[in-house]
């Protein structure tokens, strides 16, 4: 149990410092993206609270729920339970279900992140998927970034979106049309990475499309890119 | 009388600080860019100085006016009165008239916000609404973000401009035709988050239609986000 | 002389810290832009010296000039000379010919900038003005920012250029060809504003016509709008 | 070989201080981009590790290389070696390959840098010049910044691009297709300056040209810049 209360602090304090990676590159305005993170070995999650400002987030802060979205209360009690969650005044993010149906079904997920990036999120608004036309695209997303269905919030269709799109791609981003990109990775932190390299790739190719085509990369070339990198990164 | 002066210096130190997220969202530039709140049970408001940089606010420089816009002075002498309002020096900002306007014609409002804020101001050039294809749109906005009457500065026309926009949508937020937008809170917080967010969607859309168009949402699903949001955040 | 000295110190001071409000605009990058400021009542100025960093400025690296760009050396001898000017390491801005025609032949003129600022270099390569269809525009500039001549460094054509066409306009600010804008003021901080001001409005009616063209404002109307706000800001 | 040690030691800091000017001007995002210099009269190089942030980079942490970008491992032993290089933990970035090969064919070069800035990345991404529209490129580029070939990491063929482009043109910038700028200068500091200003005219003649066409510049004219400010600044 110590050893579950000692990662729980760890994950809380990622999960709460990787939010500084969202606001530093610009992802997210007011409070409208989140940072989760799995509990290793644990059908546990931590999560961003609701409404709160990102300048005010602090490791007690984050909210601890099971893999359904529901905040785990009363668990650290005793001489051992220094860290107080399930804080009774705080709810999870409203993106709460979304996060917990990836890691129900997507185990190797560590870490999940939602913003509403300004770029990713046009893509998202006209449903269309963002070309592999970049050779650090190859590198990350091993071809284009795909669109997820239309979904609104209050059930799994999110999550279900996600993980269905998700699941036939090597791209940890998705677009989910007319609403934002979803990213995934082993951990929170290569989850941050992935949002915060979608936005760039997004931003580089509407840029690049303003004013013409860009060149494609042919498949094999994109293929290649992809599992160097993959390898040199050790993922 | 003393819980006048504690209301007062209360929304003084709100209004002043709440002007550092327009900086820091980049909604102004230079002076141009202001936040007022109404004094709750009064006929009074609190806003922002002309003509002062945004890095020289202090709670004392805000001006205390009436509904009307004319600044309140002689109200703090004796020994409960520490607050030293009504500086003879400073005007109140030259959009006073819209802000009080508003108060006026609008019981149901704490908090008004104008700032130049580049995209919204640019369909504000148009003289173009913004059509709600975002999610988070449909949750904050309920819809698109309507455009205002041109009015010159000087009388009522930009007040009742916002007054008679505003009436007849869901959104805290107008565009003023080829000047910019004004939004309005039950709080100056409220007020200027819809400021953040009128931008975030004015770029996130403006960026999207350069390359084809957005996807509309039904305006069931529209609704629906509305409603939800709404009730969730309790307002 | 010792007031011509704490007048030199005083517009030293004035001249460096300006130059922050153009990093913090991001109107500049690296050393490609600069303020000066003529000392009242002298035929000197002050301006930025070539090559050196905006993080490294300090008052004392300023150069004083005179009214041909030619740096003043030996002035600050004697126990009244504790300002070290005339460092000979450092030249004035390699700008500084343009800064000086003007100081020559506009009088009422007290402080210039030159920047690269994006935008309005945008507009400057393609010779064309920028309309004036925002309201803050009718304030500041009273019509349209006009373009000046090509021409090239290294004699009076630059200046030549800004005073005849700043001399038919209400702008502070005009676009030198496939160059970038100069704006001037009564004081070097009105100069700053200039610059800041006249890349917002470049930036937001660039944004307006990508999606459409802008509404026109009536003629009278722009005037309307100048006249007050040159009155109420006393200029 | 004090000298020697002292030598890497002040390029280390060099390399290690000038990325923050690459976050700074906002050109790189999370480890997406590298700054190295050579070690003068000597067959080596410094240049950044392998997936380490911005923020953490230290002069201890670069890495030194011999030419052929083998890191260099037990230089520094005995009393003079203070300066713990080798680091076997860390390897030098990704990109070191194309790095060396730069230095091992353009022995004038000194410093050599790598990013993905989204503005010169989008031209990349079309196979697109970018035309000398603006006299600041005419000073700094002397003509277009020209672009090179599609080339994959992992041999000689990135390097290769970079030299035959850029032994053809004045430029010190050029865009690998479908890839990102890379740039040299005499010093490390020259080549991060190149970069910068490659972002920077990359960006404004995007603009430019998104709302027609930017007027050309004599060839007679860019020469004219060129020649005059590559004396002024002493290259």
């Amino acid at each position: 149990m110590s050893s579950l209360l000692e990662s729980i602090a760890k994950v809380r304090r990622d999960v709460c410092d990787l939010h500084a990676e969202l606001t530093r590159y610009e992802l997210v305005v007011w409070t409208a993206g989140n940072v989760s993170g799995r509990i290793p070995g644990h059908d546990l999650m931590v999560i961003k609270p609701s409404g709160v400002s990102y300048d005010q987030l602090t490791p007690e802060l984050m909210v601890v729920t099971d893999l359904y979205g529901t905040p785990v209360r009363g668990m650290n009690t005793g001489s051992a339970g220094t860290v107080d969650w399930g804080n009774p005044e705080l709810s999870p993010s409203s993106d709460t279900a979304a996060h917990a149906y990836v890691y129900r079904h997507m185990p190797e997920v560590g870490g999940v992140v939602h913003t509403h990036s300004t770029y990713a999120t046009a893509w998202a608004a006209r449903g269309e998927e963002i070309p592999c036309v970049l050779t650090m695209m190859g590198d990350e997303f091993g071809g284009p970034i795909p669109v997820g269905p239309f979904a609104l919030i209050g059930d799994d269709s999110i999550g279900q979106g996600i993980v269905e799109t998700l699941k036939n791609s090597n791209s940890p981003a998705v677009l989910m049309q007319n609403h934002g990109p979803f990213t995934i990775g082993k951990s929170a932190r290569e989850a941050v990475k992935a949002a915060v390299m979608c936005e760039e790739v997004a931003r580089t190719v509407h840029i690049s499309r303003q004013l013409g085509e860009p060149l494609p990369i042919d498949q094999a070339k994109i293929e290649s890119l992809y599992k160097r990198y993959q390898n040199v990164y050790g993922r």
